[in-house]
């Protein structure tokens, strides 16, 4: 495979011409005046498929929007890869923070700046085109599987059905993602974990109408009040969830693991000044990374009640809300957090308020054991391309359909992910370093060659 | 003054007509829309007084909405009383929850139902009534001043100023006042105090943006957590605020007043259900009414942070903010409350978040002590009307202007207050019992009469 740099050198503007094509779709799977864009999109992947050599390639339709599947089989005794993207992107609000239209790439200091740009048409389409390379140059040893939803911005609400209904379809021995970040080009990474999540909303209701904070304060349980005062008592002095029962399946990861994971670089001092806070905060015992790679965390991410307007009005309101969530850990369980949770916090409500807990929104965490062959082989690709040996490394974030994919169809999946932190994905001025781009094309047939090889 | 019923009588479409007229002025003090309304309400306000039998009249100029001033002299040996009362009205939204235009006023089971019916249209309209027919029956024997400001429902901030330039002209005994509510029909009381009050806005801030919750949460201080801990710590087991200092010139009521009291009628279930609640809570030690009357409280009015809109959206946000505020009483001075709460709010914030505390607003709390010659009047006015001796309240709420006046002026406020809890001031559909009205226009001239003959 000496010919993957020249390859890439030979074809470079039209690799670009054809991921502007696909980016030009405004493919925003929440705005349901997009359907339309949305089949575009799905029907310009199956045309990128067959392109890059695909022996068929298909749009087929699920409850929401489509899913685009491909395939290429070489022989029955080769490994088979499935490859999983999305080409749905996150909406572009606030239009006026762009330096230019979302949905007309341009380059700009060495960076393609659109939506999508990395999120996941970038890196989804650099599979696309690494398998082309291997297909065209009579280099792929493997079967190689194509899958790409529509609806992972939107939490791939239909992909389970979809996979149930396709387990033989979808069969393979090991699905290849690119939709996460590395550390750094210095400092390639390999996702090795993903966190799980759970997702409550709680509604306090105390008097039945908003009352005169004169009249009743002192005599009444003012809700917002109460809400703090419990969410407040959720995180103890040592920053540990309090609820009971919510560390018992918490995979604990060993002394030497955690040896291994610290020695990726990390700067306390840059990471503080990058987000503009004077000091960290979490679990006691805990480094900064092992905060968001093993272990879990609460955060509400929403609250509100009462007036919040300007000025002073006084009021002893008759609601507070709020959205809380926790970040999970392999073998945490969401629906039993869910269920933990729920029923703690209901039980600590004084009589004086009622106190409601809904289940929003949960998935499983995820882990690849750093030890499986195709693990290795996408170690070894990375150490081919970049010259260094990635690390592994627990995200902080979920990505459901990860531990889905694991349950359902029973396949690990590996994520290597080309983004960099400073891709702005799911902001306004999102953008891909077209050196990621071009080396994420050449590092996917290494994966290929080195998967086959075992 | 026999004759006062019979005159009431004969002359009561004439009076609810003319109130109408003034109520139908939509005088929103806050709308500056309604600035030319609000000089209408004042104009009228002249006309009244003048109608009535005042010497003279007028509408004075303030920085702000214009006040009303008018007199009749009788004697310089005469006592002078002050009536004050206000023309300005509460918004209306939200307007679709009327039953009826609030600014036409309508007479159905036996209430008068608008915008301003009680408060305080309705009830200062009672003191110009009862003047008229002092005047006009020749049984005035005391100086009479009116004072109509158009400021109260957004804080009277002018009639200070107001105040400092016209001590001469407002030179009284005591000031009369009808703003607040009693007990019920069949247990009339006063008003003998009202409790002060502070209010901040606090603003948490962590990161310099929002965070994605599943790449930073469990390692950065999430702001609504913190604001949440912070605020649920205020007040302790006991329903005691932690401020220190805070009690420090809490005046102790004595057991035998508080016994005095006690006496009021209150129905603890009647109460609970009126506001749809299982149970009360508040500070171990007091009753509820006591809670309210000599109390201070502290109560969040308002809270917001990250998101809040539908579903589950996770963010670790970089804001939270809160309205908070306390009722105090006397002898807790607001400035020095502010000041201790902004200082260890501030002190006990985490390093990790900055926390800001801006004072928005303050005031002082009243008492009128039940053995003054001017309340001795008022509960001998009740007891003739009513056939019930009143008993002194503690209001929980907050008139600031009446210990402005004090303050400022030197004189004592009596609260002759005539409205009902189920009143709905500030709410849709409020309302004014026309029994309560003509009741009032009965007493306060026995006022006038108890007042001159001490």
């Amino acid at each position: 495979m000496k010919d993957i740099k020249q390859y890439i050198e030979e074809n470079k503007e039209r690799f670009l011409e054809e991921l502007f094509e696909l980016i030009r779709i405004p493919s925003i799977s929440s705005d349901s005046a997009r359907k339309g864009d949305m089949l575009r999109a799905s029907e310009k992947w199956k045309q990128i498929l067959l392109d890059a050599g695909a022996d068929r390639a298909e749009v087929m339709e699920t409850k929401g929007h489509p899913v685009v599947f491909g395939e290429k089989k070489i022989s029955d005794d080769a490994p088979t890869v499935l490859v999983y993207g999305h080409t749905d992107v996150m909406p572009v609000d606030p239009l006026e923070l762009w330096n230019s239209d979302p949905f007309e790439p341009v380059i700009k200091d060495g960076k393609i700046w659109a939506r999508g740009a990395d999120d996941d048409k970038g890196q989804a389409f650099m599979h696309a085109k690494a398998f082309e390379y291997l297909v065209k140059t009579n280099q792929l040893h493997c079967n190689v599987k194509f899958l790409i939803e529509g609806e992972e911005e939107i939490g791939s609400e239909n992909l389970p059905e979809f996979c149930e209904n396709n387990k033989e379809l979808l069969k393979a021995d090991v699905i290849l993602v690119s939709d996460t970040t590395m550390l750094a080009p210095e400092t390639p990474s390999i996702t090795s974990g993903l966190r799980g999540l759970a997702y409550w909303q709680v509604d306090v209701t105390g008097p039945n109408r908003d009352l005169h904070s004169g009249m009743f304060g002192g005599a009444v349980a003012n809700p917002i009040n109460v809400l703090s005062k419990m969410i407040g008592g959720l995180l103890d002095e040592n920053g540990k969830v309090t609820v009971p029962g919510f560390y018992d399946d918490v995979l604990e990861v060993s002394t030497e693991e955690r040896e291994l994971m610290g020695r990726a670089p990390f700067n306390v001092e840059k990471y503080k000044k990058s987000i503009g806070v004077e000091a960290l905060q979490g679990e006691a015992g805990f480094t900064s990374q092992e905060r968001t790679g093993i272990r879990p965390s609460f955060d509400v991410c929403g609250i509100w009640g009462g007036y919040t307007g300007e000025g002073a009005k006084t009021v002893l309101p008759s609601k507070a809300h709020a959205k809380v969530s926790s970040r999970l850990v392999p073998h945490q369980d969401h629906h039993k957090i869910a269920r933990q949770f729920k029923e703690y916090f209901e039980s600590i409500a004084p009589e004086a308020v009622k106190v409601e807990v809904s289940v929003l929104h949960g998935g499983q965490a995820y882990v690849c054991p750093i030890d499986i062959p195709a693990y290795k082989a996408a170690e070894k690709a990375y150490q081919e391309s970049y010259g260094i040996r990635p690390v592994p490394v627990r995200s902080g974030g979920s990505i459901p359909i990860i531990s889905t994919f694991e349950q359902i169809l029973g396949i690990k999946s590996v994520l290597m992910g080309f983004g960099l932190e400073s891709d702005a994905i799911h902001s306004p001025n999102e953008n891909f370093p077209l050196e990621q781009f071009y080396k994420g094309i050449e590092t996917i047939p290494y994966f290929y060659k080195y998967f086959a090889a075992q």
